[in-house]
C-alpha cells in the first residue's frame, strides 16, 4: 500500500483524507493535539518541531507533506537524511517560511512584485515610507498568517517591537482593484497543472469569498496568472500545490502578494468546482502520481468561509439549498474561528453567490 | 460531535469516509478483519454476528448503519433495545435479507414484479418451470450476491441441495431489453429524494458498467422508475440509500429484480455524476440530516468497475485521461475481485464510455 504522512492536523490535512482514501492511499497524520481537525487520520500526536517525534511518525511512509509551513529546517533535514521524500522540499519551503527570502528569490526570477525592501532599522523603514507616498505595508518575515504580522504604517515607531527582533519586509501599499489567486500543482517529475485564476475577497485580512474563475478575466489575465504561478513553482522547485496570491492593480498589472506551498483557502472552491480538487491534486503531486484535470465543472463556482460555529444540528436550516456543498472542519466553535466552508456551482454567478452566502449565513 | 457507526469494513464503508469527514461527522467502522477496505475509519475489529462485540462498538454513536445487509436480527434487536438508532431498521432490513419475504411484501404493495412463487419442494419447482416456458430462475432466499445463489434451471434436480435447506424463490426468466436501477435516499423524518434512473450492464452476474442517466429514457420511464423506488422506500420504511434493481422488458414494462438497502454499485456513478453522491446522501439520511440535491452535474456520467488489481503504480498509464476519476478500494489484488471503479462525465456519451473503459483497462 502507498502511505502518505501529513505533518499537522488542521483542516487542510482533514480535507486530504477523502481524496487520499479514494485514490487508494493510506493517509497518516501527525497532529498537534488529540481531537484535531484531521483526527480521523491521526496516527500520532506530538510536536512537529521535535526531530524524534517526526522521524518516528514518518516510519514506513512513502512521502511526507504538510498541513502548514512551520516545520523547522532541522526536522526537514533529518527526514531528508533518512531518505524520506518530503514535498515540498526544504529548499522550496524556506521561501514560504520567510517572506524576505521569498521577495529576494522572486526578484531573481524576474517576477512581478510590489516595490519592496528589507528594513533593518527604523531609519530604513522611514526612508521606505517617505519614498512610497507616506504609507506602506510592514510584514514580519516569519510567522504571519490571516492578517497577523502585517501592518499598514506611516512611521517606523508603529513596528518598533518587530524591528527589535530582526529585519522587516517593507512593501508599497498597492493600489489594487481586486485580489486574485493562481493555484498550480507540480509533481517531482516535473508535470505541472494550473487551475483557472480565482478572485478572492478578504474581510479583515482573512479570506472570505472565492469565485472560480475570476469574473471579467480576459484571456491575457488568465494566461498571465497561470504563467506566474507556473514560473514560481518551477523557479523555486515547489512540489505539491502552490497558491500564489496576487493583486490586480488599477493599471491592470498582476503582482505577487504572498505564496502558500500547500492547499490553500483560495483553492477550496476547486473541491467541487473543478474536475480535480486541490486536495486530491496535492495528494497526487506529492506522491509523484499523474495530475488530474484542472478544468472547471461548471461555468461559475463560489466558496464562502464559515466562521464561529458549524454545528451539524443547524444543517436543517440549509435545507432550502440542497445544491450547496458543506465542508465542516470538525472544530470546536470559537468566535471568529474558521470552522468550515460552503461551495456551490451554476451558470448564474449572482445566484451561485446568493445561495452560498445564504447557507454560510445559517451558521453565523 | 456527531458520530456515525458503520458495521462492516468493505468498500461501501470506505466510500462513506470522505463524505462523512466533509460533513463534520466522525465515522467509526466495525471491520471484520485488520486491514479491511475501510481500515482508515476502523475503530474495532470483530464479528458483527456477536451481540457484545456490536454493542461495545456502538457505544457513543448517534446512529448505526451498514456496509452490508447480513447483520442478524438478534443483533439489530439488541441495538434497538439500547435505544441506538439503526438505519435501515430491522423491520426494513429483513426484506433485503430474505428475497422471499421481499417478493411477498412488494406484492402486498402492488409493485411490478416478475412472475414468482415460493417453492417448498421439487414438485413446486418443476410445476413453476412448466408453467413458465420450461426454464426459470431459482434463487436462495438468503445469502446471495453478485450472481451467487442464483441459477437459471430447467429442472428441480439442478437445485436439489438448495431445496434440502429450505424454500426457494422461483422467478420467470424475464425477457428484458436491459437492466436499470433506481436509487433513492430516505431519512427517518420522511424526506425522500431519487436520483435519475441509471442503466446497468452486468457481466457474468456482476455489475460492470453504469450510465447516468439511463440512455433513451423518456419522461415516462424516468417517472415510473423513480416512483417505484420511492414506493418501495416508503412502503417498507427504508432509511438511508435504497437501490432498486429493475428490468426493462421487451414490452416496455419496468419490473423489480432486487433490492439493496445501502449504497450500491449501481450508484457509484453518482459520486461525481450528481451534486450529491450516494455515500454523502446515505450519511445524511441515516443521521436524519436534510438530503442533498440529486441533480446530475453533467449530461452523461459513466462508471466502470475494476476487477483484479488496482495498483497505484499503474496510475501513470491512466495519465492520458486526466478527467477520469479513480476510486481504489485499497484491497489486496485477487483474480476477479472487485477492487475499484472509475467514473467520468461529459456531453458525449460515446466519449465518456470510451475514456472510462480505457482507464479501467489499464488495471486489467
Amino acid at each position: 500500500m502507498t502511505v502518505l504522512g501529513v505533518i499537522g492536523g488542521g483542516q487542510l490535512a482533514r480535507m486530504m483524507i477523502g481524496p487520499a482514501v479514494e485514490l487508494g492511499v493510506d493517509i497518516r497524520v501527525l497532529a498537534e493535539v488529540e481531537g484535531s481537525s484531521a483526527r480521523a487520520a491521526a496516527t500520532a500526536v506530538g510536536d512537529y518541531r521535535d526531530v524524534d517525534t517526526v522521524l518516528a511518525f514518518a516510519e514506513g511512509v512513502d512521502a511526507i507533506t504538510f498541513d502548514h509551513e512551520h516545520v523547522p529546517a532541522p526536522v526537514l533535514a533529518a527526514l531528508a537524511q533518512r531518505g524520506i521524500p518530503v514535498h515540498p522540499g526544504a529548499h522550496a519551503l524556506q521561501f514560504a517560511q520567510d517572506k524576505l527570502l521569498m521577495r529576494e528569490r522572486l526578484a531573481e526570477l524576474g517576477l512581478p512584485m510590489p516595490v519592496w525592501a528589507r528594513a533593518e532599522s527604523a531609519a530604513d523603514v522611514d526612508a521606505f515610507i517617505s519614498e512610497n507616498g507616506g504609507r506602506a505595508v510592514a510584514k514580519t518575515p516569519r510567522g504571519g498568517y490571516d492578517g497577523k504580522g502585517v501592518r499598514v504604517i506611516s512611521a517606523a515607531s508603529e513596528i518598533q517591537e518587530w524591528l527589535e527582533s530582526g529585519p522587516v519586509l517593507m512593501e508599497e501599499l498597492v493600489d489594487f482593484t481586486r485580489e486574485l489567486a493562481s493555484l498550480v500543482a507540480r509533481r517531482p517529475s516535473g508535470e505541472v497543472r494550473a487551475w483557472p485564476v480565482v478572485e478572492t475577497v478578504q474581510k479583515g485580512g482573512v479570506c472570505s469569498e472565492v469565485v472560480l474563475p475570476a469574473p471579467h478575466a480576459n484571456s491575457r489575465l488568465i494566461e498571465v496568472a497561470a504563467d506566474i504561478a507556473v514560473r514560481v513553482a518551477e523557479g523555486i522547485d515547489v512540489t505539491g500545490v502552490l497558491a500564489v496570491e496576487m493583486f490586480e492593480t488599477v493599471d491592470e498589472r498582476i503582482i505577487i502578494n504572498e505564496l502558500a506551498m500547500r492547499p490553500h483557502n483560495s483553492g477550496h472552491v476547486t473541491m467541487e468546482g473543478s474536475v480535480t480538487g486541490q486536495f486530491e491534486q496535492h495528494v497526487r503531486a506529492v506522491l509523484d502520481l499523474p495530475l488530474g484535470s484542472t478544468e472547471s465543472r461548471a461555468e461559475w463556482s463560489a466558496m464562502i468561509n464559515v466562521f464561529g460555529a458549524m454545528d451539524v444540528s443547524r444543517y436543517e436550516f440549509a435545507a432550502k439549498h440542497p445544491d450547496v456543498k458543506l465542508h465542516n472542519y470538525g472544530k470546536e466553535p470559537r468566535l471568529g474561528r474558521k470552522v468550515g466552508h460552503v461551495t456551490t456551482s451554476g451558470s448564474d454567478l449572482a445566484q451561485v453567490l446568493a445561495d452560498a452566502r445564504a447557507v454560510a449565513a445559517v451558521f453565523e
